[in-house]
Formats: structure tokens, C-alpha cells, sequence
């Protein structure tokens, strides 16, 4: 019965046209030119690698696309057992009609080159999209980003501010804020001021997230204006050898300028808290970061209260902070639970932390999930992962626990995956 | 099968008459006034409120009691997901023989005059006991509460002590203290004295617990004496300025002496480990605490090698806590597992939690439930869910997984619902 | 349809010969002599004391061994609904033809004569391994065990260095090494001379892993040459009077040593990550460790790094380190998660930990289970219940939610449980 059941949310789940509220599309080239853009996702490369194969081997220069895939295929096989895969094979099968079970070195020139034609239409993308029922995608847009060339109702803004707080210290970072901004920073009021222009920039350009990731030991506070003034001239003048205080200081600083700029500018303010950056320096790209779960959400206590008016939909990277997130969200009104996020977004984890939200977090302040991806291409896969657990949750702990009726579940299921989006980010 | 099974064994288990071992009763006014009682509960207003509920709109003086259960109808509509709105519309059903799935602007009313026709009937309370099938109830005393003028075979005494350890600063504590003593308090010695005439009221008076929550960086440890009377002196002089390390100390001591009394009295000590008081201090009533989970029993071998005849009925705030619960209570003769407390009293943690300690600690070793209620009406669907999620544990993981008999799993649930609150307590 | 088919998988399981890849096998008595070395097993000690069972009633001298047994049975019906006290019974069903559900004062005497029987026969521990289908056993030896008398290929030497990295301080270890490897430790290069004869004996002798316990504060880090020599000076002449931080920088240059030899001698380095030794000093033999949950592989984020070259198979102690677990051995190619350690070897935790792996790393990085146990005849009860689980997760998370056929779904289960002890160990 529960299997039946499970099938009929999900087939509802699956109905519904989607906004994905988190992803790095790069609006000039959203979908797979081929499929070592689908195999090159880090998932495949870091795992591949992490069974065996040498960083060379897929790193080296000038690998030609078709090389490059049949390399990841002959190293794919210990990885068939994980969830990753499944997204490859998902995506296979329904966007490019591949029948197999697995990718192997006897099988995978056949869908390279299925692929291939699919993604030399010209129209491949809204293909892509209107497959994958995406009515519009959230971007991960550099503060730089000129955001021209592109339809914002489809490829909604947003703005990342990792490279400002965190690295102002580079030389590079500091000349890229003057270009973007026209202003030349000297002191902390000019330093508003650049931001400030930012801000116009990206909301007259449509967007609707401010985006940050933290890693595990950031703390925000709120910086006294003499000693933000002194930071900002140590950092000038030292750059990245300023001393770490100064710069810890000055990051502190500019997060929290982030988040009166949120407030001024009503952007909701997505915080992505718990990763280390390059942990194994010697990974494959992107497949370097790992985390300290012992975060607490108690370390953003002086934010949460100092900004009442932003909103800061939360994404954890480790499912033992998921119930801080969730208990976060059922106290403090500005606090939103946003997707499963990386090392989360796996199956067990979500399910566990998806069940949680469910029952304890008001309906109205749950995003469901986001996609995260590069390519266009994963979000049907990832999507589905996500909707079936949700149709598994729907349909034991509520229909089956609880005695809901399957409309009142589904009517749940729309909430959290279509409706807060809306809602939360004023799409 | 699964489904029957559990129904089945939730059905023995909902037979059962209870005794609920940790609640906020107030002896003198057990069960609601008025439907506002109800909805009152910090679990709405805050929920509400983290909803969008302005706190002003129910915290407003002089709100009648039908206004105020309106505003919150008002703003249920997002909660209608959560377990705690769950136990509204069970508790409604059951005890006001209200029809609907759930409670709007539309069909409060009807609900709210049934609640005032049954609650106004003399001998409402004693309804609500009878039909949620509870032969007694555990207070949470003030130390200074006559506990005069109810039945304390109905109404359990447990002497409460958060403010003698953590507030013992304030003039209105020792004053207290002094008054509900007789002794003032000027050394050591005569705080001990003041706080053995406290332990001999509540046992003369029939108290079967001493009780206490503890924030998350609280690490208990023996005080020498010359340095307790040190801090004990410059509070006294100096009250909430004395210098913070001092008052820790005094609260260190505090805490070992009122176990030397528990041991002395033969009273287990309840500690309820990791809140975080007014974490956002703008919140409503009751709707401000929250945690840091990085907390561990580590912190408490010392009190637990020092105390081996005081029994610690422990309950934790966070569910990552829980294995570390699990472990102690499995090593430690005097650790018990004590119930799911407040942000882990949702059926996702609950479910895994007790999992964990029905498979692993001594069956005599744990206590299953209490409500932690304000008002009488709420045992009846806390504890319903909590069977509910008993009865799927050990349909799924004793009867199908293990093969166990139903009446040998059904065993086992009564011990832990029932069994063990009469041993350790000794009631 | 989902209970037979996973009684279809965990009969494929169940039919494999295994290598138990961790165990405390004394292989000059690796079956059990009498029930008292069964119900002797810390585990049962332990939680017979933590119900209530004095200490010196199982631990005082010359206890004769049916005396014991009797003083244990006794005291173990608040443990009956534990899962260790099923592996008892499953063992002793199987094992010893016992054919009640439960071990009581009436019934123990035909259960001890029976097992007195069996044991009796000088093929008894032959017997057990056929039963148990177990082909191999690794060892835990001390630095300075002698590897003689016994098949290395049934049972495997592994070299336990806990003594080595923590205990140098002691005289006696130091005489231990010196006599074990023939070298008398003045300098560094004679400490490096020593551990080298050991880890070339070991190899000689067929170890197949080092292996080392480790407190959760533990963060190794690499030592510099001085730092080293000056920390072994302080140490030689003051032993376990010598400056704690002198012996705290001795233990990470032995660690870290020990690591350079592994990486020399091609011998995996397994990890056990997280105790604290005598927590509950009062407490039963071996029944007095426990552990602070928050600990962090980030700790050993130096180590992974520097040692590429070597295989860390990592077990921790609580659950909650198990998604960063999950993490860095999707990560570091170097990491991979081993077994359901102590603590975390009880049925909620291995569901929640295994299903977490399967299905976020490469499955030749993945080793299933080991026993850890004291006698051989553990291994058939406890692989018994994690093949259960692998069954359950297989079935309802690969076959069920992911559309896997049976066949592909067991042959994960095979790799896990058997395939990768060959490779990750090599045998």
C-alpha cells in the first residue's frame, strides 16, 4: 500500500512546474555543450577520483572533450553504487534515451554521441528546461557580474558575497570592486558606498538573493565603526599580510554591512554555513572542501536578532546541525530552512532532515530543495531524488502516521517545493 | 502487516494508565480555564509568531480570553503541518468532540464554547485525568512553594533549583531562599542549613524528584570549601555585579550540595541538559530559548563517579546528545534515560531516539515520557504520540526484526511507559 | 514484499565466507573455554552492572567459572530486551541448541553442561569458524607479542600501537619495546631503529594492518626533528612525571612515525576514533570508557594529506561523526570507513550509518563489519545482525526505492561485507 501510495505523490510532486532557488548556471552557456560538461560535474571527478583515479589523468591540459569521458567511463564503475551515479543515469535515460543500467567502456560512445546532437540544437537548453519543468533558475552571480545578455525572469540574479568578505585582502578582489562598483575605496564610507552601488546594480538587475558560504568557525558580529576604520586600512595597506585579526575583523564587517544592505534592499539573505575550503589541497577542482560538523546556529545569535526584517533561508552542510536549523526556524521569524545542501543532499540525510522540518517548522518557512548545478542537465535527476523522499515522507509519516488525507499531503509537498520560493523570494 | 501490528500494540499500550513523571502543572489550576489556556501554550504563540504573528497581538495587556484565542486562530493556518498543531486537533477531537481536520476562522467558535461548558464543570480536571487515563502527575515546585492545599499523591512534588543555582545573584532569590527557609544565609554553613530545610519540606511533603536545566556549557564540578566561601561572600556582596567567575563558582557548589542533599535524601536528581535561555529575547512568552548542541556527557563524569547513589534521570535537548544518553545510561548504574525534551519531542527524533535506547540500555533504565504540559489536556495527544511512535518501534524493530512475540514487545513498552516511573521514583 | 525479500538478500549474505577484518582473538585460545568467557564478555559485565549487579559479585578472585555464569544469569533479565543480550541468545541457539527465548535461573545449567560439551572437543574453535563460515580472523597484537605458535593465515597479525603512542611514558612499555625489538631507545634515531624492528617482525610475520585507538581530542600533526628529540629526552628522564606537554608532542612524533612505517611497510593504518579510557573508573573490567561526541576528522585533515600513500580505514565512535566519515572517504581517496565500532554497533546507528555510505562512497572504499570480539564464538550472532541490516537497506533503499534487480543489490552487499577486507587488507 505505502509503495503505491508513495507512487501516487510522487506522480503529483512530479507534475508541478518548478523555480530551483540555488544554482551555478552560467546563464551564457546554461546546458552541457557535451558530456564531459555532465561527467566533468565534480561529483563524478572527485569520486572517481577518490576510488582511484590520478588528478592527472582528467586535469591535464587539452583534453578533448570525448577523451575526457571515456576516461571518467573507465573509472566509473566503484562509484555505481552512489546516488551520483544514479543522477547520471536518471539523466541518461530520460534526456537522451539511454537503455542501460550502467555506463561502461563498451556502451558510452553511443550516449556521447546521443548527447552530442541533443546539445547541438540550438534550442537545447529550454528543451532541457521545459523537460525538467523549470519555469526559472536561481543564479550564483559574482559581484562583478555585469548581468547583461540574459532573461532575468529566467535566470534570476544573486548576488555572492564570499569573495567580499572573506578575501577582500586580494589585490585582484579590491580592483574588481572598484570596477564594479566606480567607486574607489579608501574608507569605510566609500567601502558602503561601493557595496551600496553593488546592491543597486543587482536589484535593478532582478535579483533576489544575497548568497554567502561560511565556514564552520565564523561568528558574525556587529563591528564598532573606529575599529571596522582600522581594519580597512590594515587590510589596504597590507593586503593579505595585514594581521588575521585586522582581517577577521573586516570580514565581520562586511557581512554585516551584506545584511543591512539585505535589509534596505528587502533581499532575503541565503547563508551556506559550514564548509572548509581546500581541506585535501590536492583533490580534483571543486572536490577539495570538506567541513568541521561542530557548528552551532548559536553563532549567529547577534545576527538573527539585529536583523529582524532579512530573511536568511539556511542551508546546513551537515545533517547533525539540521536540528539547530530546524528548531532555528520554528522560533526566530527570519530564519528559513533551505534545501540539503552538498554532503546533505543524499538520501539518507535528506529524509532524516527533511522529516524533521516537515513536522516542527511552520509550512510557510521550508524551501524543499534546490539543485546546486552547473549544467542544467541535473536538475531533473536531482529533483527526483528529492521528490521521492518527499512522497516517502508524505506518504508514511503523514498519510500512513498520521491519518492525513493524500490531497492535504500533496497540498504539504507543493508548499515546500514550489510555493515558498514564490513566497520567500518574491519570484 | 506492519500497520495492524502497530495498532495493535498501540492499542495495549493506550490502555495502560499512566503516571506522568516531569510536567508544569500548577496544582491549585491543573487543567485550562478557557480555550485560551490552550492555544496560549508557547509551542502556538511562538510558532505563530515565527510565522509572521506580531508578538504585541497576543502579548498585549488585557486581551480577553475569546480575542486572544481568535488572533491565534487567525495565525494557525502555516502550523497546520507541525506535530504541535497535532496535538490541538487531538485534543480537540477527544476532548471537546470537535469534527474538523482543522481549526479556522470559520468553526473556532463552536470549539471554543464546548471547551468553556466542559472546563467550567466543577470537576473538569478530574475528566481530563480519568479519560487521558493519568493516576498522577509530577509538579515542577518552586523552592519556595508552600505545596500546601492539593494532594500530593495526585500532584507529585519535584523541587525545582534553577534559580538557587544559577540565580542565587539576585536579591529576590536569596530573599526567597531566606523566607521559605527560615535561615539567613551568611557562609556556607548556612546555606547548607537553608537548603536542607528546603529538602526535608519537599519530602515531608512527598516530593519524589529534584529537578534542574542546565545550558550547554555547564560542566559540573566540586568546589573546595575555602573557595566556595569566597564566592559565596562576594555574591552576597556584590549580588548580579559580583565578578562572573565567582558566581560560577558559586553556582558550582550550589549544584554539588543540592546533590549531596539528593543523595542524602534519596531523591533522584532530573537534569535537563543543554537550553540556552533568551536566546532571542524578542520572542514571545516562554518562545525565547534555544541551544547549542555541542554539548556532552563527558562534561558530567565527574558529578556521575561522585554521586553513585543519586540516581540522574537525564533527559537532553538535543537529539545528537542522544547517543551519548544511550552510552552513559548503558555504563553509568545511576544514569536513566528520562523522555524527549521540547526541541527533540518531535516523532523524527523521538523515533530514533528511543530506538537507540530500547535496543541498548537495561529495559529497568529507562523512563519513556512525560509531557512537560502546563494544562492537564495536553498529556492525552503528547503521550498518544509518543505510543504511537512506541508501538511502530516495537512492531518494526522487536516483533518483525527480531522476531519477538507481541506480548513479550508489548512488555517492554509498559515498562518504559509505566514501570519504571514507579521504581525510580519510588512512587 | 518488502520482509521476503530481505530474507531472500540476507540468505545470499548469510551463505559468504568471511574474513573478520578486526577482532581481539587470543589465538591460542580463540574459542571459549567455558560459558564464563562468553557471559564474561564486557558486554554483558558491564550491562548486567549498569542494572544493578555489584561489581565484586562477578570480579572477585577465584570465582569458579559455573559460578560466575550463575551470578550473571541473575542479573540479566533487565537486559533481555538489549541487542547484545540477543546475540547471546542467537548464539547459543545456534551454537548450543538452546532452544529457549530467553537465559534464566531455570534454564542455565542445561545451556552451560551443552556449551561445556561443545567446547570441550579439541576441534571446538575449528567447529566455530565452519559454523560461523569464517575463513580468517585478524588479530589485535601487542607491539611485542611474539606472532608464534599459531597459522598467521587463519589468524592474521595486526599491530596495536595504543601502548607505543600513549604510554611511553611507562617504564614498563619502555622496557617492553627494548626487549621486543632489541634497541635501547636514547635518541630519536634509536626510538625510529625500534619501531622499525617491530613493524619488519609484524610484516615477516604477515600482519596485514596497524592499528591504534584514539581520545577525541587527539589532532596528530607532524613534529619537528628538535621538538621530538627534546619531548624524548623529557620523557626517558621523567617518564609519566615528565611535562604533559612534553609527552602530549612525543605521542604525535610516535604517531606520525608509526605512520611513516606503514606508508613504508604497504600496512593499512586503521583508526578508532574517539574514546575516552575510564570514564567510569569504578566501573566493571572493560566497562569503564566512554567518549565525548565532538570530535572531527578535520582533526586529521595534516594527515590525510601527508600520507597519500597509505589506507586509513577509519572507525568511529558515535554516529554523529559518521557523515563526516561518509564525507572524506567520498573524499580522500586515502579513507576508508570501516565496521560499526562499539558504541555505534547496535541496530538504529549501523541502519542510519550504513545506508548513509552506501550510497555516498565508492563501494571498494567501503568495509562492511567486524566483530571485534574476544571469542570466535561472537562472529556468527554479531555478523548475523549487521547482515540483517545490509538485507533491510539493500532491499528498501537499493531494490525498492532505487529499482535495483536483487542480483545487483547483493552484489554491493558482498563487496562491503567481503570482497574489499581482500583489497583494502590484502589477503
Amino acid at each position: 500500500m505505502s509503495q503505491a501510495l508513495r507512487q501516487r505523490l510522487f506522480d503529483q510532486l512530479d507534475a508541478l512546474v518548478l523555480i530551483d532557488p540555488h544554482t551555478h548556471i552560467n546563464p551564457h552557456a546554461p546546458a552541457a555543450a557535451t558530456l564531459a560538461d555532465v561527467l566533468g560535474y565534480h561529483y563524478y571527478t572527485e569520486l572517481a577520483h577518490s576510488a582511484g583515479l590520478p588528478k592527472q589523468r582528467i586535469e591535464e591540459p587539452d583534453i578533448e572533450p570525448k577523451e575526457k569521458v571515456r576516461r571518467l567511463v573507465e573509472a566509473l564503475a566503484p562509484l555505481d553504487n552512489t546516488i551520483q551515479y544514479s543522477w547520471l543515469m536518471e539523466m541518461a535515460q530520460r534526456l537522451f534515451g539511454f537503455d542501460q543500467e550502467r555506463l561502461t567502456i563498451d556502451n558510452w560512445e553511443g550516449l556521447y554521441d546521443a548527447a552530442l546532437a541533443k546539445m547541438s540544437q540550438p534550442d537545447w537548453s529550454s528543451q532541457v528546461l521545459r523537460e525538467s519543468k523549470l519555469q526559472a533558475v536561481f543564479l550564483t552571480n559574482d559581484f562583478d557580474d555585469p548581468l547583461e545578455g540574459f532573461d532575468t525572469r529566467l535566470y534570476v540574479p544573486c548576488l555572492r558575497t564570499d569573495d567580499l568578505v572573506f578575501h577582500f585582502a586580494r589585490t585582484q578582489v579590491r580592483e574588481r570592486l572598484q570596477k564594479a562598483s566606480g567607486v574607489a575605496v579608501h574608507k569605510v564610507s566609500t567601502l558602503r558606498q561601493a557595496l551600496g552601488r553593488l546592491f543597486d546594480r543587482f536589484t535593478r538587475r532582478g535579483a533576489r538573493a544575497c548568497a554567502i558560504s561560511l565556514p564552520p568557525d565564523f561568528a558574525p558580529r556587529r563591528v564598532e565603526p573606529a575599529a571596522a576604520e582600522a581594519a580597512l586600512a590594515a587590510v589596504l595597506a597590507g593586503g593579505e599580510s595585514a594581521p588575521p585579526e585586522r582581517r577577521h575583523e573586516l570580514a565581520n564587517f562586511m557581512f554585516w554591512t551584506l545584511a543591512e544592505y539585505c535589509a534596505e534592499s528587502r533581499l532575503p539573505f541565503d547563508l551556506m554555513i559550514g564548509v572548509n575550503r581546500s581541506v585535501y589541497a590536492a583533490g580534483v577542482y571543486q572536490g577539495q572542501d570538506l567541513y568541521d560538523s561542530r557548528v552551532s546556529l548559536i553563532q549567529y545569535r547577534e545576527l538573527f536578532n539585529a536583523f529582524p526584517k532579512v530573511t536568511f533561508p539556511i542551508s546546513v552542510l551537515a545533517s547533525v546541525t539540521n536540528q539547530e536549523l530546524t528548531s532555528y526556524a520554528w522560533i526566530f521569524p527570519n530564519v528559513v530552512t533551505h534545501g540539503h545542501w552538498w554532503y546533505s543532499n543524499t538520501p539518507t540525510f535528506i529524509e532524516h532532515d527533511a522529516a524533521a522540518r516537515l513536522e516542527a517548522v511552520p509550512r510557510t518557512k521550508q524551501i524543499g530543495y534546490y539543485s546546486d548545478m552547473y549544467k542544467l542537465e541535473f536538475a531533473l535527476p536531482k529533483f527526483a531524488m528529492y521528490k521521492r523522499i518527499l512522497a516517502k515522507i508524505l506518504a508514511e509519516r503523514f498519510v500512513l502516521d498520521r491519518g492525513w488525507s493524500e490531497d492535504r499531503a500533496f497540498d504539504l509537498g507543493r508548499q515546500v517545493l514550489r510555493g515558498n520560493v514564490e513566497t520567500v523570494f518574491g519570484v
